[in-house]
């Protein structure tokens, strides 16, 4: 890899170095320094890249970095990129960047470009179509094999793939898929229709992306074609953009999982305000929540003012019934979410948990106890016993309720990603302190 | 999708029927219905498939349910399915399965599968060797395109994939690659040598997996050569099994952003005993760690002896101070993992975060005021308003702290995602408290 260093004494030798430089380094490695560079520096290695490499670089770049470049290019430079990106990206940039950018490029574009942009800005961008290319490649089902892959080799260049091409028939429909691999693998006299897989794998344009992906996942599809309502082909889904989405994913479960608004967009391009927003509503819902503890303590008011000591373990008490919580509801919807468990399989998840439950009760409740009695502060073994025996029923309801909500809430037909965290924080808090409460009342007699 | 009650239907009726209905639905409508089929089920199935389909599902189903069809079938099936596996995923069910079933699958495979098994069990699993197919097709630099044509077309169904030609000198070192979509684009008469990529991205065999796919990502490629240190071609990584590693790594960070050991292996099919070493080690790590508020607060017991109502307030101080500074470093480990964030960026991320904290600060301070004086338990406005304060100053030091720890650790060269949770629990809940008690003795003068 390329250090910026290397990348900055490259860019003060300029002119035909830079660009000899460029040519032999891969593209990642001036990517994943390029938000450390400078608008001029950002416009210098641009410039020094072939026609081909500035169409790479633009379509793998966020929207500011795109603006900056596009809007610096000459008209003619300008209009090159813009042909050759693909048109799915293009569709993309041309939704994020600003109206005044937008209108200058849309104004560089070929009407071939906009009829196809102007296509895909119908669809949604969190559906299959939204991040589908229209380059396919089409045959026709009585077409010999030499004769399908004579077109195929007339049009190795323009289709995002080549290797899987669809079989539509006189009205655009979907009627079949044959592999590159499969025509090859064929006598060149076969018929498409006698070699062609009829059971085609497909999406309709209104999937979700999520859905897509696990489509083409359980197919491992290279591509998958997206239909409209009478299976006309509109265009394929290819397996790099599906990695995109399986990655957005991803940070969008994280982010709902740490109670926050998820989103998808660039921390560093995030306004302090977009990051309040995202925050805000689940911290308010979670101190509202938080606040009910206060009502449950108040009820045992007498109890830790007979016994101050019994204070001091209320952080660690319900601190530990979270962490447990957690642990058993992340392995829950995790495993829902890949589908290795299902809401049918809630007696089996519930016997199992309630054993983990007890045992890892049994071995903190003994922990604490320990603990307690062996370092300050002072406290008697009875006192010890209580928080070492509340402890331990904490951390069995806790295991178990971390279990069960989130199944309970798929079973309801909600992502449990969004809802458990917050909801079983607050039950776990309740439920901890009134157990603990309860334990000393009846063991320290109250 | 068919559901399991149509798939039992059509169990019922057995025979020619079953067959029939069987090659009609797509591999996946019995696969995600696998797990809740008897033994017997699954053997009739089994049974009822073509030999392809047997090869697919075998590849497709966890070990277990590997291990029982495989040692059900006769001699001579069992031979086949195991021949037409793909070798890597002959060698993960070997690696998987009991000794006992391990000794019976190995002595009916072939000589050639066992060289090509013996050869892949020499790599670790968690390497890019780990997951790659020996199965490339490989080509000279001097053949012509029509040579090299010819030679994938009579060796078009073995290898896994035929889509990427990899160019090797006569000692087996990758000096080149192909696109087969450059080889059909290009004259027939022109040389290997001519239209090859030199520069070709590979990754060597020990390159951790997750690495593998992020360069796999980075280039969007569709498979990645895996060489030996004198750059000799080992076999290729193709884009299906990166797609799993990505869904794998996805497991393991959400299981360790929970405080669990991670692991992929199946929740079903993890014992009692599984679980519970899973979560053990950490739940007692973060116990103790929470014992040292019990230190804290008994530094503090003269101001609540004094004034028990603010004792009421501990759970809620905490508990939001927590939740803040999961937001944060939850954001920032995320961006850090996607690489949106580096470490050099701290000045800019701290400056953001701070004024973050200080906005949601007043926000949630002026909330828990006006609630402590709305609603039950009765509190003076000098009590309400010392949570209000000590919460707001809560939430800007743990949203500070969010952020600063990942980086920090990173910077150490330490994944945030383990670590982070744990050591910001402790430090947050112990200054909120210290915080809280300070700001009730400034303002209570207590």
């Amino acid at each position: 890899m390329a250090t910026l260093d290397e990348l900055r004494a490259q860019l003060a030798r300029g002119g035909q170095n830079l660009r000899a430089y460029l040519a032999e380094i891969p593209m990642a490695d001036y990517l994943h320094v390029w938000s450390e560079l400078t608008g001029e520096e950002e416009i210098a290695i641009f410039s020094s890249l072939s026609p081909e490499a500035r169409v790479d670089l633009m379509s793998s770049l966020p929207p500011r970095n795109q603006e900056l470049l596009i809007t610096d290019l000459s008209g003619e430079s300008a209009r090159h990129v813009l042909e050759e990106m693909e048109p799915d990206d293009l569709t993309d940039f041309i939704q994020t960047v600003s109206p005044e950018v937008r209108e200058a490029v849309w104004g560089r574009l070929t009407p071939d470009a906009r009829d196809e942009t102007r296509f895909l800005l119908r669809f949604d961008e969190d559906d299959a179509a939204g991040i589908m290319t229209p380059r396919y490649l089409a045959i026709s089902a009585n077409q010999t094999v030499a004769q399908a892959l004579a077109w195929v080799r007339r049009n190795a260049v323009e289709p995002e793939t080549i290797y899987n091409l669809y079989v539509l028939d006189g009205v655009k429909r979907l009627i079949g898929v044959v592999s590159l691999r499969e025509l090859l693998a064929s006598d060149d006299q076969d018929r498409v229709s006698a070699i062609m897989n009829r059971r085609v794998i497909s999406v309709r344009e209104d999937t979700d992306q999520e859905e897509a992906a696990r489509t083409l996942e359980t197919y491992d599809l290279s591509a998958l074609p997206v239909v409209d309502t009478h299976n006309r082909l509109l265009g394929i889904v290819t397996f790099d953009d599906i990695i995109d989405v399986i990655r957005e994913e991803q940070t969008e479960d994280v982010h709902k999982m740490a109670a926050m608004t998820p989103s998808t967009d660039r921390y560093m391009e995030s306004s302090v305000w977009d990051l309040v927003k995202k925050r805000v509503p689940w911290l308010a819902v979670l101190l509202l929540a938080a606040t009910l503890t206060t009502n449950v303590l108040s009820g045992f008011e007498s109890v830790f003012v007979a016994a101050t000591v019994l204070t001091l373990f209320i952080p660690t008490i319900i601190g530990t019934g979270g962490n447990s919580s957690t642990q058993a509801s992340t392995h829950i919807i995790r495993s829902l979410a890949t589908g290795e468990v299902h809401v049918r399989d809630i007696g089996r998840v519930l016997g199992k948990e309630i054993t983990v439950g007890v045992l890892l009760g049994l071995a903190m409740g003994t922990l604490v106890f320990a603990r307690s009695l062996l370092l300050p502060p002072p406290v008697s073994v009875l006192q010890a016993a209580t928080v070492g025996i509340a402890l331990a029923a904490v951390i069995v309801v806790a295991t178990t309720v971390g279990a069960f909500s989130p199944m309970l809430i798929s079973w309801i037909g909600i992502d449990p990603t969004v809802v458990a965290a917050p909801l079983m924080a607050t039950v776990i808090d309740l439920a901890g302190l009134t157990i603990y409460f309860l334990t000393a009342r009846a063991l320290l007699g109250l």
